[in-house]
Parts: structure tokens; C-alpha cells; sequence
């Protein structure tokens, strides 16, 4: 496989990564925002499959999906005891190239490695890439892996509408899937070992500690809920203020009751996304709809936060003669990621001549899902800047380089001879 | 002319209102909302357009668009000391079927009922339907009196530009209209001896006073001002809230600053369209862009209110590192209607056994435009809920055939023998 590949560079550096890079970077970008909008189902989201699949397939990798729309590329023949590593190609509206993809490039890539070194694993490595993990399109996320553990129910994932009211079911069979196949795999699960992501860091936490990677300890306890404030549309001229039944009030009291109960408890609220309906500049809005993403450090904070949210929404509502109808979308309890996954990587990194600090994290994760049947860990990538979710999302080519070679070391070990 | 017409009513009945109704309803309505979305330039206003010329047509009214795309249909020839009447036939997003279109098909029925009486008048009367009155599409209210009378530069309207990016100019030329002739009309305003527009009232003054008819006293003035925070789009859950740069904070300052100020003044300040981009709901926005509807009784209550949003927005924008660009899109002083015309219209409307009422209102309204030209008034309709700009508006039948009868009274008077 490595004699294919020409340059003769030294093994320890990862020839392909730039490559693969290069490769899938103009996938789904915009042009206007410089962002992803790689969406689960769209055209976008397609052009991503082919390209892991092709990529998968020119490494000798045997690929196929599982029924929610999974990608899976097995390297040694599939059976018990695999090593899985990946992560998503999805992202968020105008994201940045990196959140999902970085996992993907890096498995491809490690393989790559570890192939021009003629390593061949004694149990099988499978590279997995997730469905609808940002929750972009269809408001779940991490939605291919919820499906695939069972965390979700198929007739409740089927029925998600999205922006237009196109549904899961509709999309997945626009784009040639079967909906009715979607489900929990756990003849899949049971086959797996181990999950491994790498991803990049969200939030700045390496570059203080001078460190290219680090290793994940847990995810913050974290949800969204959408609230749809109901008032009566009128006449910004001439409808009197007493008798309005504006929505837009309440809701400006929930944003503010969310920052302010969120900050209290160190933890997060946000709220990224309203619609005002009907959207006329002098009209009261008859409703406006908004999405609050919520975490903490535990529980107990995160369910403090929204129960402010609420309670200031249902006063507020109720003040301004407004309905409130707020419901949770998702919620995913706090992960602590496997304890003796997590100090076998410290030490594999420590002896390649990495030191990897442990971090905790507020984001989500596929591996975060996984958490739950099997044991899983993640690796992040240095974020310079810490921003995330944003076209402004930046890793260093050396950072990224020294993630493959981590992931690689990792990948070898875990796959290699048992110890 | 009225012996075409069957069925022999009295001449105090108004034959021709509920049919012209039944016609002009379906068009540009909604399934979903039942209200109505008639926009400048799309199909649904070329409908609307073409109905009105083939109405006039059947009564042999001469029709013809002005450059800016207003319609007007002459009955009798054209000439100087015309009286022209009517109003527009646009909607806000899921706006009611009164606004705007009871006066247009008030004054068809009103020419029908003085035509049914054989009245010919001695001046000309002109009908008028003008374009974009409520600016739902390109952001300026009234844009077609505007653009007639010069309140707004030509190439200054042509680079309006709506949601999708499309321009004015844009719009018309695919309606099949030349944005070149978009201007001032002196030539046509100067043949105009007065203006009277019917209207639904927007507002509750008619019921309590057991009127079903009201002559306008003048219109508050009012504005609409654009508010653009710009923050930095990040990771809803990575993103440390003091870090954050996220503009949706300052905007619910600016919604809440909004109502209190007005409140305050008496007047009245809505927020009714927002968009949060990109509009993930697991991201910090980069951008909330705002519209502020403000109004009041005086000019200097109105810059209060104006002043108040925008020093907290700019302390609140600042205190969260956004930026913040407010600007005025449109701005309408207040208008005194002619006293010597209302007065004749009250009496003409007390010898027709109609007592009328003289109300202030704080809607913009062409009427309001053309009367910095000519001697401008307004009659109302009774609302018996006063609901406005709303799929709820809703007049009923016996109040708007008194309001054609109260139109064709007028008309009769102003375009009739010299007094």
C-alpha cells in the first residue's frame, strides 16, 4: 500500500493528511460566508459520503452504511473486537471546517501511517463517520448515533421536521435511503472494543498549556429546548401597547433570564436561533419561536438554568397576555469517558513524546453516545483561538499533523498485539 | 351606465360592494395563514393589478400605470381639478383583506352607486390603487406616493432590497415594468384637486362612539429604523460566556428599552421582524439584524423613544463587544389633513345622516403622503376589534357599504356642480 504512495517522506510524518485536506475542503462551502453548510441529506451531505467512501475504498478499506445513514470502513476483516475511530461530516450553518471533519481526515489519514510503516492490526480498525451530528438540519443531535444506540426511537426520528417541514423519513428517501431502516445496530455494538475521536478542540484550553493535543475526561450534562411565545398579531401603529399581546417581550426577558441564570451557575446558555412570524417590520409578531442550548457542569446547575428560563418566560408570558409553549428537543446526561481507556492513550502519548493534559468539555459528541454501550475516549486538537462553530475555526496544519500521529500511536496499540 | 346592471336596487344600496369583494379575495391569500401575502411585483400583486384595471374597465374608466407602477383609472376625461380617491392594494406578511383594498373596491362600488344614480360628474374623478404602501417588500412604507411625489429619490428606491437580495429595479423589470421611469410626477399631481382615501380604522375609536364611519384629524409621525449587532459567531456550549461576543443580548435589551420608552411617551415601538444569522441553535449568532417600528403623538416624543433604543443598545452592544449599526430606513413627519376639506367632508357626511367622527391615527397611509402636495382627508371604517395588519382584521358588511355610500357622498359633493 505504501510503495503506491510517492515522496518517500519519513514515517513519522503523515503524507496524506494535507491531501485529504485539500480534497474535501471545498465540499458544501459557501461562498459568501466562507462556512459549512454540509447538511445531513442535501446534495452537500452527499458529496461528503462519496468522498469518505472513495477515500475508504483507495485504502483498501471495505465500506458500507448501516441503516441510519452511518458510514463504516473496515481496515482487517470485520469481526469481534474492533477498534473504531471517526467522528461527523455534518456542521452547523456556516461552521468551520474542522468540527467533525478533522476526525474523519485524521482516521483516513492515521491508516495511511500506519500503513507505510507495514502495520497491520491484529484486530480489525473500523472508521466510522456519523450522521447529523450537529442536529443542523433535523434540531437532534447526534442523531446518527442516538440512532444507532437506541437512544432515540425510530418513528419519533422519522417523524423530525426540519427549516421547510421536510421530514427524516422524506429526506433520507430523497437522497436514496431506506427510512425504515433506521434503528438501534447492536450486532454492530457488540463487535466493538473501543471508540476513539479525535476532534478538534472547541474552546481554548491547550494553547495556555502549550500542548498540540489533549485527552477528553467527560461532557457537561446539556440540552436544547424550544419555546414558542403565542401572542396575536396588529397594528404597530395604531394597536395600543396595553392591549397588545406582543411575544417579543417575553422573549427578550427569556434571553436575558438565560444569560444571566446560565452565568451564575458557570455554565452556558444560548439562544442562536428565532423565527418572529409573520416577519412584518410594522406588525406585531403573532409568534416567535427560539431554541435555547443549555449546559453545566452537572446536573442540578443545568436543570437550575432552565428552570429560570422558564419560570421568566411564563411570568413575562403571562404579563403580556402571551402563551408559552416550551418544550425540550434533546437532552444528553453528563459522560464520563472510560477511566482505563483514558490512561492507557495518556500513557501511549507520553511514551510517542506526547503530553496530553486531560479536559473536561461542554460540547457534545458521537463518542459522548457511545460512552454508553462501549468504552470510548477522545482526543482534541489545539484550537488557537478557542472559536468554534463559527467559519472563523482554525487549526494549525503542525497541530493537525501531530493529531494523525497521536491517533495513529493510539490506533497501533489498541489494535496492535495484545499486551 | 346603470341600466346595465340587473336586479333594480335602491340607489341607497351599494349593488356592486360584496361582489367586487367575492372577487378580489382569493388573490394572494394564504391557505396556511388565511391572511394575505401581497407583495410588491410578485404574481400575487399582478393578480390584484389586473383585477383592478379589468374592474375599471367594465365601468369605462380609463386606466393607466404611472411610471412607479401606481394605477389609475379616469372617470370622465382626464383633466385638471380632478378628485382622485382609493388606496393600495399590497399587504404586510398574513395581512388582513381590508387594508388597503376596502378603499380601492369602496371607491369602484362608490362609482357603481353614483353611476346607478345617473350622476356624471363635472370634474373628473380618478381612482387610484398605489404601489408597495406598506413597504413589506423593499422596507419603505407608501414607496408608490412616495416615488410620485418625490419623497424618495429614484435611484435611491430602484437599490431597495428585499430578503432574497432582489432590488425594486429588479422586481419590476421581471413584473415587465421599466425602473427607469420610476420618479416624481408634478404633471399628474398638478391635475389633482383632492385626495380622499377610505380606510379600515385601525384601531378601536368608532365602536365605543357608535359610529360606523370616522373622517381622519392627521397622522402621528413615525419611522422605521434597522438595527444590525454584530457579534461573533462560537460554540453554544465551548464558548465561555464572558468571552463571548453574542449580539442576540443586546438586541433583547433594545426590545425591552423599545416598549418602555414608548409607554412612557404614550406612543408606540414594535419589533415584529428579527433574523439571527447564521441561525444555528447550537451556536452563538454572528449577526441579529432588527427592525423598530416607533411612532408617537409629536415629533419630539417620537425622537425620545428613538434616542432611548439607540443609547441602550450602543451601551449594551458595547458591553458585550458588538458592534452596532442602527439607521433610519424611513421616516414620515407628522400630517395635518386640509381642515377646509374635512369640514366639508363632515358635512356632506351630516346632511347624509351620517354623524362622523374626527380621529386621530398612527398609521402611515398614502393620503398622509399626498398631503404635502393637496388637499388630502380620510374616512374610516369601523374595526370592531380593532385588530390590524393581522389575518383577524375584519369589517363588517353593513359598515362598509355605509363606507362606500359615505365615498360616493363625498365624491358626488367634490366632483359634483360648483357650490
Amino acid at each position: 500500500m505504501s510503495s503506491a504512495r510517492p515522496g518517500g517522506r519519513p514515517s513519522t510524518s503523515p503524507p496524506a493528511f494535507a491531501e485529504l485536506w485539500r480534497d474535501l475542503e471545498p465540499l458544501g462551502r459557501d461562498a459568501r460566508s466562507g462556512g459549512y453548510r454540509r447538511f445531513s441529506w442535501t446534495e452537500a451531505d452527499a458529496r461528503c459520503r462519496s468522498w469518505f467512501t472513495e477515500r475508504a475504498t483507495e485504502r483498501g478499506l471495505a465500506t458500507h452504511a448501516d441503516g441510519n445513514g452511518n458510514l463504516w470502513a473496515w481496515w482487517g476483516k470485520p469481526g469481534p473486537g474492533a477498534i473504531a475511530t471517526g467522528s461527523h461530516l455534518d456542521s452547523v450553518p456556516d461552521g468551520g471546517a474542522y468540527d467533525g471533519a478533522l476526525g474523519v481526515v485524521s482516521a483516513l489519514a492515521a491508516v495511511d501511517l500506519l500503513q507505510q510503516k507495514s502495520f497491520y492490526p491484529e484486530r480489525p480498525v473500523v472508521l466510522g463517520a456519523f450522521t447529523e451530528e450537529e442536529g443542523a438540519r433535523f434540531g437532534v443531535a447526534c442523531l446518527g448515533s442516538r440512532l444507532l444506540t437506541g437512544g432515540i426511537a425510530p418513528e419519533t426520528a422519522r417523524a423530525l421536521a426540519g427549516d421547510g417541514g421536510v421530514t427524516l423519513a422524506e429526506a433520507m428517501t430523497a437522497a436514496g435511503f431506506d427510512p425504515a431502516a433506521i434503528g438501534p445496530r447492536d450486532d454492530l455494538l457488540a463487535g466493538l472494543a473501543a471508540f476513539v475521536e479525535l476532534h478538534i478542540e472547541q474552546g481554548r484550553a491547550l494553547a495556555p498549556l502549550g500542548s498540540c493535543v489533549g485527552v477528553a475526561e467527560g461532557i457537561w450534562p446539556h440540552g436544547r429546548w424550544r419555546l414558542r411565545f403565542g401572542g396575536r398579531a396588529d397594528h404597530a401603529g395604531t394597536a395600543e401597547l396595553a392591549g397588545r399581546r406582543d411575544p417579543m417581550l417575553p422573549f427578550a426577558h427569556a434571553v436575558l433570564a438565560a444569560r444571566q441564570a446560565a452565568a451564575a451557575r458557570g455554565g452556558r446558555a444560548t439562544i442562536g436561533k428565532v423565527t418572529a412570524e409573520p416577519g412584518g417590520a410594522n406588525a406585531v409578531p403573532a409568534q416567535v419561536t427560539a431554541w435555547l442550548d443549555a449546559r453545566a457542569g452537572d446536573e442540578a446547575a443545568l436543570a437550575g438554568t432552565v428552570s429560570i428560563v422558564r419560570s421568566v418566560s411564563e411570568k413575562t408570558a403571562a404579563e403580556h397576555g402571551v402563551t408559552l409553549d416550551m418544550r425540550q428537543e434533546s437532552y444528553s446526561p453528563p459522560v464520563r469517558f472510560d477511566a482505563e481507556l483514558r490512561d492507557r492513550i495518556i500513557g501511549v502519548l507520553a511514551a510517542a513524546g506526547m503530553a496530553a493534559p486531560v479536559l473536561p468539555t461542554a460540547a457534545g459528541h458521537d463518542a459522548g453516545v457511545l460512552a454508553a454501550r462501549l468504552p470510548a475516549a477522545m482526543l482534541f486538537v489545539r484550537n488557537p483561538s478557542g472559536i468554534s462553530h463559527s467559519a472563523a475555526e482554525h487549526a494549525d496544519l503542525a497541530d493537525c499533523e501531530a493529531g494523525v500521529r497521536a491517533l495513529a500511536a493510539v490506533l497501533e496499540d489498541l489494535a496492535g498485539p495484545a499486551r
